[in-house]
């Protein structure tokens, strides 16, 4: 019972968080109201979406219209507290690191269900967790973000291997689910504390 | 019988209008024949096709060629009345409005049909006839001109609503369509008129 | 059995060279390792996932890691030998020609096998071909390479076609997949030495 209320609660919040990453980047792009929407809802729902069709099981969000109105939620948000939103930036990130370890355990337990390889449940973990800001700046008309800068999606990537580890030591789906949010957060501390970035591949013309 | 016919003229009319409106956004950013026909099909299609994968069907022009065919002829179109093509922009205003009500109105009955809920349905009838745009503008490299530009995905949510409320006032599906693809194209035509558009997201910066 | 070598030797090629020409645009735009291997991935896998999610197929890399490891690879290839690519120029020509060849064959043999029409398998066997590239495009926010310049997606349509003939001319599967093959690279070779192109749709206001 209070397992799944915990769980409810961080599905909020990375929703939101997610969402209003989105609004953000789309309001700084002079989107109107239904486009910042569209690119929210995008971001929050985009990674989960994709996984989901390579599964072959029906989106999850196409029966629950809880992400729909979190993501109209965000855009209240947005809109209301437009000049404090830097000053919420650790907020934010926080919210959207939960989010992210979330949905990448989220991913991975969705795809061993549906019975793929670990690898295959990594990867699909990790596109849970990091595609939907891929669409978000496919949208916007940027090169994705996560391709570029910091250590976001290889967060999810070693996330997923903890879990992998776990479950090969014998861990439950529950411990290991919990042991690679974890993991999934550190990573993202660690990163933006360091500033760890993996190296950028050189030109060929350097 | 009637019916039928109509709804067919009323499908090539819109198709024609979708992959002409690819065919000229493409010429512009200077593709090539291929390049252009891609664009204009995906622009006639991709709602669709995305809105097929979503509800779990098979793509609805995969067995059926009159779309591929009908983009095709689109092509030649342009490539024929090209110096023509700005005068008969009136036409193709109407001819797109109506390719949009048509398709949102298949959207949200595939989507009934198919067992979803009915904010569901709308999403869906919304992707159908907004959703091959966003696909063009990607494969041109520019922000998708609805997230920023006149009501446009907004008539296909509103028709949605109008639906809806039909339905809830016991119009069998048929009647629910024709008033839908009225509003539909009612609210394209007073925003165009009136140059309605949504309140553009104010940044952050500002 | 030699058969089979010879179609894996040639998948392992195409994939190699498909990734590599991934990477070394994502490297141009000074991404990092992981979106270089990212891109490098949805270049080599892009087409065939999407020919799949439209077939309704489960996607052919979920259950064979064979794609995701020679990716890997190909990410190697070019950290290592990197100030040498350019002199291996011809050599990943070929590489990549092959791949499309082989690819374009496979995309139209399980289009066939899926029940689908012959129409919609050239496309299908296109797409498997030429659409990891577009996608591979849109990642580096740029328009999509194969809609501007040379033939390259047409080869695999000419290709398809000459599948096609052959069927209706009673060849079997084996038979009409080599010739497609050899029409693709033939396609390919002659476009590029005799620089071919499409030509450019002109636009309204020249």
């Amino acid at each position: 019972m209070f397992d799944i209320t915990l769980v409810q609660i961080f599905e909020f919040i990375g929703t939101l968080a997610f969402a209003i990453s989105g609004i953000r980047l789309a309001s700084a792009k002079h989107f109107d109201l239904f486009g910042a929407y569209v690119v929210g809802v995008t971001t929050a729902i985009g990674g989960g979406t994709m996984r989901d069709l390579l599964l072959g099981l029906r989106p999850f969000w196409m029966t629950d219209s809880f992400y729909l109105i979190c993501s109209a939620f965000a855009l209240l948000w947005v809109i209301t507290f437009r000049k404090l939103l830097v000053r919420q930036n650790n907020t934010w990130f926080l919210f959207d690191t939960i989010g992210l370890a979330l949905f990448t355990v989220t991913g991975i337990e969705k795809s061993i269900t549906a019975g793929f390889p670990f690898w295959t449940a990594i990867i699909m973990g990790t596109l849970t967790g990091a595609g939907g800001g891929v669409f978000r700046d496919v949208f916007i008309n940027e090169v994705p973000l996560i391709f570029r800068k910091e250590i976001y999606a290889l967060a999810c990537v070693i996330g997923g291997i903890a879990y992998y580890l776990c479950h090969l030591l014998g861990c439950n789906s529950i411990l290991s689910g919990i042991i690679c949010g974890i993991v999934v957060v550190l990573m993202r501390f660690l990163a933006v504390k360091y500033k760890l970035h993996l190296p950028i591949l050189k030109g060929e013309e350097q």
